[in-house]
């Protein structure tokens, strides 16, 4: 499944799609189960009148939600970017939709020209539960020390081998290394928000990620403990993967990340 | 039924109460229906063993939330306000949360001593819909003048007879005059938020409010309409109603609002 171009007659076409993942078995698609990737073909083909396959950015596991997936198709249809756009929504169900459609060159990959991917996790950390985020929310009753996952966050932040933090080291092709850019926390009234983004993720890495730093702001654990997992590069029971519900594929980047940035907080 | 204190050996209780009312058949009971009082009361006698009659500050209709909902009950139960909140929502559908109980003077009246009320009402003003709101905001995808919307609030605001805009002025027992303390619209991106409080609000004032002004912001009436419409003091099918899933009650007040305190925006 390498590169390659739209083939003659075709158009490729980049889509960023928003989904509310509840009800769906994630981004790929699986004998008898209804996905993103099913809802995107079957749309697209209603609308177009042919198949196209589509390519993700990633995929994205069973209840976790997009705020901005970007996907590439190839098409035979005539239709421009905004009609194309108003025609796949009429056939999409209403938790999928595309928010912008757009032609770019003809060889833009979703996935390979990906140069890196901001990730949040939402979490209502009040010992009553909020009605309304109870699909979009992990809901955590006990107090978390914000300021102890910060620290924690801080030690796991830039360059190091995530291979505690991955659900199946075996399913990562290759190095388990990445580059955290950014793993902040932080705190509006019962909502904590973390916000992760690398040059690429590891399987579950944000989930295991927010399971460990829920652990750190409990007192279960603490912030050095990111040390001795980071060095331990195996996966360990004491980081818990934090549930699908309260994680956000939230912006994917395509070209050059300013090498001036520097890692965030 | 008029005010009452707890009977001897009862204790008075005062709740605030949020749902998420997209399944509910609104506040009140009724025969066969799942209703906020419905799941309430029946919460409410598992957590304490007694039955309990349930009274809100005002009722909300089928598919309404509210963000702070108040209701008082009288029980026999010796625990304190903590203890009944974790008891009760442990019995409660996660779709409705008691987020406060405190124990008031024992004439205390949700409905009777109420001062005012906010309610807050979302659109989600946009060509595409989004995914994550669309049980709790009214999907608009034409554009809104916003900067007309507030030019016909500003004329609705103040003291006036608002017999047009209530759905069936039979069922408001007595005046059909209000003081609508605040009308106000704002935009954030693609979201609108029309606040209205006021002393007391007519049965679907609100949403006949906001369906006017959705009219204003789509250029089909203007804003000096408001006059005309206030000056009918009949129901007009220039009013239509808005669609019950973008209403929140927000708060309720209890004692003397500020007299100091000016019609806001």
């Amino acid at each position: 499944m390498g590169r390659d171009a739209a083939p003659p007659g075709f158009t490729r076409f980049r889509a960023d799609v928003a989904y509310d993942g509840t009800g769906l078995a994630g981004f790929q698609l699986q004998p008898g189960k209804t996905t993103v990737q099913l809802r995107l073909e079957v749309a697209i083909q209603a609308a177009t009148g042919g198949f196209s396959r589509v390519h993700p950015s990633g995929r994205t596991d069973s209840g976790v939600h997009a705020r901005a997936q970007v996907i590439h198709f190839d098409s035979a249809t005539r239709m421009a970017p905004p009609q194309l756009l108003r025609a796949v929504n009429a056939h999409l169900p209403p938790e999928i939709r595309l928010t912008r459609v757009a032609r770019p060159r003809t060889e833009f990959h979703a996935r390979f020209d990906a140069s890196g991917k901001e990730y949040r996790y939402f979490i209502w950390n009040d010992p009553v539960q909020d009605p309304f985020t109870r699909t979009t929310q992990w809901f955590v009753p006990w107090a978390l020390d914000v300021a102890a996952m910060r620290r924690a966050a801080a030690l796991l932040r830039g360059e190091h081998d995530f291979a505690s933090f991955t659900a199946n080291a075996r399913r990562d092709v290759g190095s388990t290394v990445r580059h955290l850019r950014r793993l902040s926390v932080t705190r509006e009234g019962p909502e904590i928000t973390i916000t992760a983004s690398a040059d690429g993720f590891l399987y579950k890495m944000v989930r295991s990620l927010v399971g460990f730093l829920e652990r750190v702001g409990a007192g279960k654990l603490t912030p050095n403990d990111a040390r001795l997992l980071l060095d331990a590069r195996e996966r360990n029971r004491q980081v818990p993967t934090a549930p699908a519900q309260g994680l956000f594929l939230w912006k994917v980047w395509y070209g050059a990340i300013s090498s001036a940035r520097a890692d965030e907080e």
